[in-house]
């Protein structure tokens, strides 16, 4: 079971949700109103339809209880649990209408989180038993980035860092702007706060070379062929055995097994939270 | 090209980018505030690296504008326009810094959305000559709504209703609820205000009388077999010639011209938002 | 009793209490806090001093409870009921200095929803029987049109649409920017999504009959003469029997029984909500 | 010209008013967005089709600035001018979606705060030379209260408190809580900040004796009779010539002037916010 | 005890602490999620490392009860009370990881309020026995006034006018632009709501005189020698016997005493909320 | 001078600026309102009445141009210089109303800020030439992190971790609930993203080698004895030449040279933001 720990911040979580309720609800909900008697009870579960990897139940759970306080929500699967089709994955009971106007909102979320969790999966199988770990990427949805990258964890990869302000990733332009791999890396170290480590990235053996001498802490390969992949970490690996290496760029699932065979210690999969298939289920109410 | 007259409400939009772009920023780019000096010029262009439909360019442009209005965005391209790989979409020139703090939150915007016009503009494809149109569902990113169903109509797509306020819309928990089609169908128009027309959704023929006699002006085909959505067609064209007909459930571009042949007016594709291939662009600096 | 179903969006609405609560609280009672002494605890009831249609008792309950959730509210009349003056409508205990606060907010509420209400009640009671519904405008007061809306249901009128995003009513100056009605009609029917009617103001007969060729589903007949509105409803029911008829314009209690008299389905008024009488209703303490 | 220096927190009253336009817009103008051209230019105008006293122009270009910075919005009359029915009160040019998405907010506002303003100018009329001043009272409506009280200052009134916070006024509440007026008024002014004068509200003669004892430096006269009015206003005047005298409770325009007649300095009018009615002003456009 | 009577916007309050914990918080407690079992609880005591004068206890609790409802917060002391280092002031029991991300923010507010009051409590202290009260200015920490001005009062120390908006205070830079002492003070009374007094800055011994003659409510003698500032009170008492007299400006508690002693009512002390020295209060764990 | 490039969320910064102003002007400057005509223009500097380190120019200037755009603002000193009192640091020219308006919120946020710079730069003089950095730590005011850590950086000191969100920090009560130092660095650095260093709190030299066999990044030696701290020092030099090391608790202006000289490399004083001393700054206008 993948750590996940939730020590977040749940007023922030809940105004994320109360945007996208909104966002729905408007001015109202007018068919139910129309049509289902205030008091109106029912019993419903939330149901797979499709084998995936659960995440986002709590949130889901988030939903119901925001629209509604008097809503029971009981989980009855565990966040990063292999779900086969038919699987009941929780039951919810309570006023008819709140179950009908927390329904859209409450799958939106759980069917994506648990695409995204599916999908990293199957990277993270992909590459079992190499010691490279599956990394996300900053390619989230706008506004859902704290979601998207717990759902990268439910499903065993772990986390790049959140956004601009808690990792220092030296990147091309950077590098362009400043002149150098080198001198970039030695002028963040200075300047970045002491719990920071220093990631660059580099396209070529040359600048890996010019990123070890600046005793970069985590080297990034963008985008390089097999063979030099393979060389820049046995370099890497000579020369500073503390340093961390991280393949970027161009990874699927048809690659991602050999990329990790030639050693390095992180491969990071912009798909896993650009392009995801959101998994199936849907709600069932038993009257 | 499609209509995408934009009248909308800019302020709102401004909000959900700048949620977007906090969540990026948090509390500062520690890249780039080590390493680019404050008053570093540089010129960029959007690179398209993938065909793709065009969507989103005005929001991206918003994106920098509200990190920076000094920056000067010039697009190259329209929306809803076909772009080849390798096509320069935008000019965006202006300070280093900003550039590279608003590159994110605009490409993440600009990918999704061109991902959702380019599958639009699959589907729709697919029906072209049918006369069946391609429309959305509510199965949107949470947050995200407006955008997702503007790069529907980019792509080519009509929208369903935008939410629970603005359409009436009868599904099967409505009908166990109130106790069949004809009585909801009724319920409704008699509750919901005047411009509202009425859809219920029905899964077999039986259900499709039902509707008709209680004069649903927009009749749901859910989830219907090849031929029984033929024979409910056919039903529905000789008893009421103003009725719509939505086909909906299971549809992908497999099967989607099938089913518009059978004579639907609308076919509504949940996949068209909720599993969406980012479109391949980058941003590219030219010191 | 009218149907007042509240399935809306209850963070939204207490969010618009929340800003009205801090617009009169502010940095603080300062008369309160030097006179009541914290624990102190009072009962008082909601008292009616004239005779009214009551609306707004559940916003009250919930404005004395975002004050302070230890307050009880024991509502004693339902909303859209016939209050006599000296009756009693709710009970509430708690904390004095609580009581004090929430006291003015809930009653500025409280009385013009039952304002709007009872003019609402008036206009329904004088066209009894004529088969035309009271629907309200857009006429509202900034901030609080979902308020003024659900009032005018609590005294026996319908809604017209709730904004420019739920219903497409073409008006003098779209059909004078596109160039005709019939023209208006047809390229919003094309462009606005399936689940909206199409409807569309006229001033004379040469217009009617271009609205009805377009087969717009709904007419409004824009201050039209008392002997022209009867011609135009005669014609709108012979050349299409599904279409609905809105008489506008300077309606008022004098002349509202014989428009509804010619035959039309709806009549909207202005009045109901941009020109409220408060109900009076006081709030009495009882140590 | 009555003194309507608005020296106000702008940021604070274009929140309030991207409030008012979101209810209106939500997820865009269906109808404009159909019918007019993106490009498509207008000129319009604000015409007044009634008498009334102009209140509000400012806000209602504010409204339009906010939906379109393009738009010229050209003053043709001051605030608390008399403006007779046909006379054109502002010119606002601009592309033609963003007028007719601004134009129902803007009327809202403008209508409501010249109502106000009209109201309230025919209070004054009927005090003057007196001495006595119309005053305003906490019963405006949620969310907008200092639109309303800058319409009554626009009316040639003059505003009371504007909210809990800003002054001190001992109701009966307050006064049976701590047991007497005299303990109140004494209470209050030890604990209140030095800068607010204590107000206090009685109900007879014995009262306003114990105010005057315990040096009140405001006596409200609470739905006093004629005759006690005339003899209260006579006992404070001889006490304490510094005291202010305020009447209120059911004043209307019948019993203003006697009220004032009788020497009270101030009168407040709760109606004057609370039963508005709107000024009928339309907006005209010129294509 | 000094009062302390919380009658005020606690939605408000809210507000602010959640701004400040996801200023702490951000994207997750990386530590604590790393660390701490979800379910591991502890106990933990606020302990005093210093004397102090207590204030802003309340606000913690708050604190905590937002990061976790289901947190025991256990106050063991009084605000306003003298604390000895050493003793225990609040007893906390809950989910470790809870109370580990409210620890910080709660603090931070706790001492702060408390040095507040405590550098208030010398002040007073000092001027005990000579009828001078010492009050606070705005020269408080943006966005933190309520707090900071809440803290005085728990210090002994009196409230000036909150802001701008609830208190006419005629500074020199007034004066200039109007034109002089006098003229300033009667044209405020006219123009500001009749529950205000106005007070008016005074340089020397002739504004003194001009400010008498206006009848200004309260004079603050700004700056003033010891000797002028007797002269000044002596002419006052004469001539006015209603009205205050504050004493403002390069006050410090060498100082404060023989000021006081000059008769002043207000002696405004700036460095009470601008210069605070944060009390010595720490959380410790009990596993 | 100090690093100041400021890649923030500027959008954020407004949105503080705003709070702080509507705390301050919420219904209106009453004083300003009754007494400065509208047009009035003045022209003012700001004007040192002290000698400190300058930080915060940027945010006055953001103040002034919220309130009123069209105040013009002209800085004549930069962020981190030396400020002899007397000096005119800023000129500001506008409409005299705003410049009121804005005054108290702009010297609020600059005289925190200068203050803080002011005290930084004492303590890194106090280490000069030692190699040691000050740092400041999360102690700042509840709302102002951002603000408060920039002026750090002004006076010349570095930041520590923004928040709980962007630096592992191991302190006595994580490693309490793990079960030892060794342990807890262990499973942080298992479970943080790559990019974090693990920094550990220890309280002896039985601690500091558990941290060294953990292979700490960093090393925080908790109010550790002058003795131990060189034995540390010693310790970790010579087993991790990598890792830095961090002095922490009671640590003052009498104190810190001596901590710096026993090797350490960053000296973290919780005084900096927590107990600040407001430089002296004022506002001067000339009519």
């Amino acid at each position: 079971m993948p750590d996940l720990n939730l020590n977040l911040d749940w007023n922030h979580v809940d105004k994320s949700i109360e945007i996208a309720l909104h966002e729905d609800i408007g001015s109202g909900d007018i068919t139910t109103s129309s049509l289902i008697p205030p008091k109106h009870l029912s019993s419903s579960v939330l149901l797979a339809k499709d084998n995936f990897i659960l995440a986002g139940l709590p949130f889901s759970e988030r939903v119901f209880k925001i629209v509604d306080s008097g809503i029971k929500f009981k989980s009855l699967a565990k966040e990063g649990e292999k779900i086969k089709s038919g699987t009941v994955i929780a039951e919810i009971t309570g006023k008819t209408k709140s179950l009908l106007i927390g329904e859209r909102t409450a799958l939106n979320l759980l069917q994506r989180l648990s695409g995204i969790a599916t999908l990293t999966a199957k990277y993270s199988a992909a590459v079992k038993g190499t010691g490279a770990r599956i990394v996300d990427t900053r390619k989230t949805v706008p506004g859902l980035r704290f979601f998207d990258k717990y759902a990268v964890r439910a499903g065993g990869g772990s986390n790049h860092r959140f956004g601009l302000f808690d990792g220092v990733l030296i990147k091309d332009n950077h590098i362009a702007a400043v002149g150098g791999v080198g001198k970039a890396v030695k002028i963040a170290r200075d300047r970045a706060h002491h719990l920071v480590k220093i990631e660059v990235e580099v396209k070529n053996l040359r600048e890996v070379r010019e990123a070890l001498s600046a005793r970069a802490d985590i080297i990034m390969l963008d985008n390089m062929p097999a063979a030099t992949t393979k060389k820049a970490v046995e370099l890497i690996r000579t020369r500073n055995k503390d340093a961390l290496i991280e393949a970027s760029g161009n990874i699927n699932l048809d690659n991602v097994r050999e990329i990790a065979e030639n050693g390095v210690d992180l491969i990071s999969v912009g798909a896993l939270t650009h392009s995801v298939q959101a998994s199936d289920i849907s709600m069932k109410f038993d009257f």
